[in-house]
């Protein structure tokens, strides 16, 4: 039995009807009751918020079929904007996201690795007053940030609990921008608010239960089900990179031996090819490949082997409609996806479920934590509000 | 945006309704309305239709705190009955359940691990006219049957899609039962069930996120949502026995290489302890390990670390707040649960999440499958009739 409160729901039904209304548009009051299962008193209450604050506007138009004239509603598309960031290891990506999810405009910042949480702070701070003004964004149109960045977080505080990317530990991220900025802030996982993207603008729209696949400095995992975010109890869920491949693997960092992602991130990969030959990056490694070199060869297909089993793995344990394989060695290197499929169909998925799920790339790339920070912090304030 | 019908939602809400009257009676109207954020109009019409169908009552009683009469509802708790039925390769265990997820009474029957699906049809059509005559069940009071099985179950058509342990594929076992018996029939995979009901009535009510292990002749595993079962698009979310851990491991009977049940599962310890000495079943493997023969000490230590590493992987993968250990290989032996557990806290388990869920045993043990086959028979009687 669900466990919710009067005013949480109060709260998701607001968030609903609007989602159904900007999905949707133009439709009809009656036709939200209809696919809610709210009552009209209900709707119309919404309905009238929404309206009132300017989100949605209504207009007589002739519905299709009956000929009698109907009051559709509409959402108007410029009255709510989102500020939207991916902060990463070396680099802040910002933008200004709209209704629709997409984004208006977009800066990248570089970023010193070892620059303290406070300072990077800071400097979100003056970067967003930058890209507001050289863009000339209406700042009263501007409803939240969203932040997504690596690791474990409390996003009903706003807390980054854990990000080894960043070494980061406990620093309430939400409070302290929000007490710079004026704006509400809502944190989560980059992965997180990245499915959410490609489920609602991306390569997942239409889909029921989407797993997003992250290839990079790490391995993780997402899964949106039925349009909302599966969390787990702490946040936490989705972690496939650290479940246990073999108790006498080699150690992770983060202290257990045999995690999954010790065989595919890239630092594990330039540790091993540097038994062999100085190689300073991920692309020399892959140009090793290319030019032949057996060492590279051997590593680079292990490595591809273990993306086909994650694939594996995820579909035994969400049984998905869709995976999307996302991240820098998927994205940056053209043919690795392919190889990867691939792998999948010919060996490494279970056969009972081959075939039964989609296979897909990213539909926003490198756009996707942004444009889905800044929909994650729509959200909040449409269910907030 | 979740895509419900309107009927869908007609039926949820009954079962919703029906399910608070049950685990809250007595209770108002009014505070069913408040809980689940339904009209008062729509909560009076399911009461009325529950209530002339015999399987709630209302009486005027005090009410605490107000000092004023309100009418409460209660349930009729011998109003409803379901026949629950757990069917593994070598016995049947069949039993009636009642409203309140009590077994009323059960028969185990043996069964011929190469009985044919129609056979055993007919043979389940038999023990239940028996069962029902020995203990003088009011039939007209069971309003359908529930059946868990191992295997890929289409629930939604009652089909079993792939059984290896039964060697059956692509079997209408509900319609064949259905046509024999005359009861709604409803058909799903063991240890959905069985998660189902220790999260109802068993270790983990009021858990909001349980995962259940089943350790046997597999190795799978379930979860509950908020108080569901999570399917995944084909039923088959949970199938953690067929992720891979190692690329060049044994095959499994599944075809593929290395899956985590091969270095759990009875069949597979069976196979590796025969390399040394004949022993014919589990107790004898065990009883090895007990008089301290090393090689036994050692098969059964790095199948208890496969099992704690079971359990890391799927608090990764689901972040759920309690996992229950289940299953002929931890219910026979005194002392793997707390060993496994053991295993878990100091080395296992990933360090953010230790300590995050609770580690359960079985509520219900061997009689799981048919409360739990049963408690969704009703499920399915209360949302659809």
């Amino acid at each position: 039995m669900k466990k919710h409160d009067q005013d949480f729901i109060k709260r998701q039904n607001r968030l609903t009807v609007f989602r159904i209304i900007q999905n949707q548009h133009p439709i009809s009051r009656a036709s939200i009751a209809k696919q809610t299962g709210m009552s009209a008193t209900t709707v119309s209450r919404i309905v009238g918020e929404l309206s009132e604050q300017g989100y949605i506007l209504e207009s007589e138009q002739v519905s299709s079929g009956l000929g009698r004239k109907s009051t559709l509603l509409d959402v108007v598309a410029s009255s709510v904007l989102s500020i939207g960031i991916e902060l990463d290891t070396h680099q802040i990506h910002l933008g200004v996201v709209d209704m629709q999810g997409s984004l208006v405009c977009s800066e990248i910042y570089p970023r010193a690795a070892e620059e303290s949480p406070e300072h990077t702070i800071v400097r979100l701070e003056s970067m967003i007053d930058e890209v507001t003004k050289r863009h000339a964004i209406d700042r009263s149109k501007v409803v939240g940030i969203g932040v997504g960045l690596p690791g474990i977080i409390n996003h009903e505080q706003g807390i980054v609990v854990f990000s080894v990317q960043l070494g980061w530990k406990n620093v309430p991220l939400a409070e302290r921008l929000k007490v710079l900025t004026g704006f509400d802030v809502v944190v989560d996982n980059e992965l997180k608010v990245k499915a959410l993207a490609e489920h609602l603008k991306g390569a997942a729209t239409g889909s029921i239960r989407t797993a997003l696949l992250g290839f990079g400095n790490g391995v993780g995992s997402s899964l949106i089900l039925e349009g909302e975010i599966y969390r787990g109890d702490l946040n936490s869920a989705g972690e496939i990179g650290h479940t246990t491949m073999d108790p006498n693997g080699t150690l992770c960092e983060c202290g257990k031996a045999g995690c999954l992602q010790t065989y595919i991130n890239i630092s594990s990969l330039l540790l091993e090819a540097n038994k062999i030959r100085p190689i300073r990056s991920i692309e020399e490694l892959f140009e090793a490949r290319r030019a032949g070199a057996s060492w590279a060869v051997h590593l680079i297909g292990r490595a591809l082997e273990y993306m086909a089993i994650t694939v594996n793995n995820i579909v035994c344990m969400y049984n998905p409609d869709s995976v999307i394989l996302s991240g820098e060695l998927i994205d940056k290197f053209p043919g690795i996806y392919e190889e990867v499929e691939q792998l999948c169909l010919s060996r490494f998925v279970w056969e009972p479920l081959r075939g039964s799920f989609q296979v897909l790339r990213s539909g926003l790339n490198e756009r996707g934590v942004v444009i889905g920070s800044g929909l994650l912090a729509q959200n909040w304030f449409f269910a907030l509000d």
